[in-house]
């Protein structure tokens, strides 16, 4: 695992990851001359009759607004907005590197799901496309819903959709080498947080008909309180079955766990189907350790870390994601986008039982999801160049 | 002046001109591990204990966001935040350039002053400081006056200040080489909008006793309906004196224009003191011309332009006293602070009849303010560290 003192030194150095530098030369007085007074008038100018020049002349088509009110960080809990500043500015160096996409932190002190979407309508000038990020759920639902009803720049949740596109990849090829179908496979989901009932329904989109969502009450119920818990039930077999987790993984062919740590057992997973698949998500201490599994007759698992085989980490999915976004003007990330994206996860290698996703560090998959999104995107209508 | 085309190709070519830059190196995956999960938890934890760790282990303490609604852009007037980002990305470009800050505009889509205020104070957990920009008066008095109170980190109105700092570091230097005292000059100022009631204000505070504020409408009146030009008008001849511009010129020792092109003649310039000085500071085009004022017998004059000797631009400024503002810490930029920057411009060159105030592409000077402006934040006990 990671050393706490190196980490709090890599943090405290600048203080800080990232930078903001200009992208044009200031040498002398002429360069000045047109990045300041007087020159600068002229994009103004520009753009005050069309505020779609703003994409011609600003910063905006690549700017992303990194957005969090710090409710939901990591596992950490709702730690506050200046606490989640660290994730965020660590996602704006992965969009910078991988994706090549200036991300920023906007780290908002929110009370509430209004609060948190007119701070970022106001914004909606300066930044080309919002990712929303660690807002706990079911506000970060009412959140997404409304920003993308109002703006006019695409709006991706990435602990609902990049999980769910990282996900659904894995899975998919995880189901490959078993030699089982997506629409047969029986699968258990721990966790109905924004990510659970994301991957459950990216799934459901997919094609899967034997879903069993389960939180820390047991398997959903369809008069949950919750309405977003109560709408997934309805459409899986949570309306028919009852019970606790170890009811939900009794002969899956399947377990994700988004949950947390240390709750599955072996004996769980032992009562799985033949060749089970055991997806222990949870951060940083998965819901059973990967040998445990594999000892209980796991035939693939994977989990969140870097120092397990087959790290299933939405880091694979967004720098690509709003790369392809941006560079057509996506008025939304819808999806299609978003299968392709997983698509593009999934086809980029060729699955084996120790590798059914590709590297984390791999440069050339944000490029080719980025392909894959903008095709997406010109074919259902949302590209805008 | 500067080519239209010229202009408009610099702002397209990236587009835009500014980046965000990760400020550590991910080279590997022990890298990532620290830059983002697992290892970010580690300063998230710190500062969930006690945001001031903020300061210590992310990017807060040196960021700046540049704030406008583009309600008072350039001398373009309303044309909106999409319009308006062009000169925060400038003014991001400058801050980094000369004073080794991170800026970021934040150009908000706002109807009033609360709403700019609201936002802005949402965001308060990102920065480390606010720089007010482009809001036309009075709403700017407000919004700075509310913040000023509600936030903890230090907020700044550059169009009030910075040209306060900078004009007033101007007027000195000039009122020295005409061997003339601050305290007995008459100084008529056309423009009561942000930057003409500030330097008035600073001015005043300087010790000036003999100023004729005067706006569109010719000299101000204490019945004014803003507040913010009575209050002036109370403070000044202008609770004596009426008439028109020409009026206030008369027998005036320094004009200084931060109003509208070409309203100053050659006659209103013979009609003024002894070695008068003109600053015709209204961009891009000034109140009349430095030769014509010259023909007219000005002792020393000034433009807010490059292309003319003693360019009296708030550039000068700005850089410096972000960068010392937040090397202490501070909570507030206080009159003390911007005094000491004025003076620090000020003493910075051996002045001249054709260089009053220093280049603007001096870097030296604002290390050189911000040494001046942390002295003055720990003397009035504004500063934190």
């Amino acid at each position: 695992m990671v050393d706490r003192e190196e980490a709090l030194e890599l943090h405290s150095k600048n203080p800080g990851k990232i930078s903001v530098e200009p992208s044009v030369k200031i040498d002398g007085k002429e360069d000045l001359n047109l990045v300041y007074t007087p020159g600068v008038a002229e994009p103004c100018k520009e753009i005050s009759q069309d505020n779609e020049e703003a994409y011609n002349y600003t910063s905006k088509g690549n700017l992303v607004a990194i957005v969090s009110d710090g409710s939901a960080v990591l596992g950490l809990g709702d730690i506050g907005p200046e606490a989640s500043m660290p994730v965020m500015e660590g996602k704006a160096n992965l969009m910078k590197k991988f994706g090549g996409v200036d991300g920023f932190p906007v780290c908002l002190d929110a009370e509430t799901a209004g609060d948190i979407v007119e701070h970022v309508e106001a914004l909606e000038p300066t930044f080309g496309a919002v990712n929303l990020e660690d807002i706990k759920a079911p506000r970060c639902f009412r959140v997404e819903e409304t920003l993308k009803k109002s703006l006019d720049v695409p709006v991706f949740h990435d602990d609902q959709h990049g999980t769910a596109i990282v996900v659904g990849a894995a899975v998919r090829n995880a189901l490959d080498l078993a030699r089982k179908d997506l629409e047969d496979a029986r699968i258990a989901i721990s966790g109905a947080g924004a990510s659970g009932i994301a991957v459950a329904k990216f799934l459901l989109d997919a094609g899967a008909e034997n879903i069993v969502p389960v939180d820390s009450s047991g398997i959903l119920r369809t008069d949950d309180q919750n309405e977003y818990k109560a709408g997934l039930a309805e459409r899986t077999l949570a309306s028919e079955e009852q019970g606790d987790l170890s009811d939900a993984m009794e002969n899956a062919d399947v377990f994700i766990g988004l949950s947390a740590p240390g709750i599955v057992s072996k004996d769980m997973v032992e009562s799985m189907a033949d060749d089970p698949i055991v997806f222990a998500l949870a951060n940083p201490d998965p819901e059973i350790l990967p040998e445990e599994a594999r000892e209980a007759g796991a035939f693939i698992t994977a989990t969140g870390r870097s120092d397990f085989d087959n790290q299933v980490n939405n880091s694979l999915a967004f720098p690509g994601v709003f790369r392809g976004a941006l560079d057509v003007k996506a008025s939304d990330i819808n999806e299609e986008m978003k299968i392709a994206a997983s698509e593009a996860i999934r086809e980029f290698i060729e699955p084996e039982e120790d590798r059914i996703v590709p590297d984390t560090l791999d440069r050339e998959l944000a490029m080719e999801i980025a392909e894959k999104v903008k095709e997406a995107a010109r074919e259902s209508k949302v590209a805008r160049e």
